[in-house]
């Protein structure tokens, strides 16, 4: 089925990034978000203003789920995080992105999703993760420019 | 990276079913979920005991998002919910599994994932919602045991 490939003027994802971006062609951008807890929490956004993963077309969907994953392979080999969480809500902004975030057992919500209760108590611990994660975003978004580059 | 493909003893979806079993091949099988609220919450699980799914090969990687989207168009189909969300987190059991829950505005968390607050004073219509999705349950699992049966 094909998607409705028309920007939407009200759509967050259609008139703006979504984040800082990083890497896209014409079909995905992947740009880097703004979660203050969660510095190197990273999206891949489709191009077309579609709902659903399948909405696309077979070869969309592979080449999707391809950036996404080397998103993911990125973060492990830079950030070492504890997990790798992939998510494709869409609930507020029903324009089909996808979130990578690297997990530690010392951020902000683990083992719950970062879209569940924070855990108490562990203001300090939270910070030092942080911190080292911050101190890692320029190589790993150097690794991810030159993962996601035309022909890599 | 091959995987560790040894059972762990110690991992609930290596020494259960982690759901109601609805269809399985060597390699992933698919189960509902038990979710009070979210009778169609439908679970794909790697049989490999592996975190990540960049552990998998680029095949086998194929396989399992083919699965979950084929889980994905079959809720879409028979369900007609307002969105579908697709999780693979792991964090608690760090055994390779995607979550694909169909979504209503009038459920009990939308627009927040599953996982995040649920909102409040809609009690009536999420026991309505619940109601319709279950009275539709035999369809969708029969619909999904038919498009994940093996040559279909």
């Amino acid at each position: 089925m094909a998607g409705n490939d028309t920007p939407d003027s009200r759509c967050p994802l259609c008139t703006g990034e979504g984040g800082t971006p990083v890497a896209r062609t014409g079909n995905w951008r992947v740009v880097l978000a703004a979660e203050p807890d969660y510095p190197a929490f990273t999206r891949v956004i489709w191009s077309a203003h579609v709902a659903e993963m399948s909405e696309l077309g077979a070869a969309d969907r592979d080449e999707l789920m391809r950036v996404v994953l080397a998103v993911e392979e990125t973060q492990r080999a830079v950030l070492a995080p504890d997990k790798v969480n992939l998510a494709c809500f869409g609930n507020v902004v029903p324009h089909l992105h996808w979130h990578v975030v690297p997990r530690w057992r010392d951020d902000r919500h683990f083992p719950e999703p970062v879209w569940g209760r924070a855990a108490g108590g562990r203001d300090a611990a939270v910070e030092a993760r942080r911190a080292r994660v911050a101190a890692r975003l320029p190589s790993y978004l150097d690794a991810l420019e030159r993962r996601l580059a035309p022909g890599a």
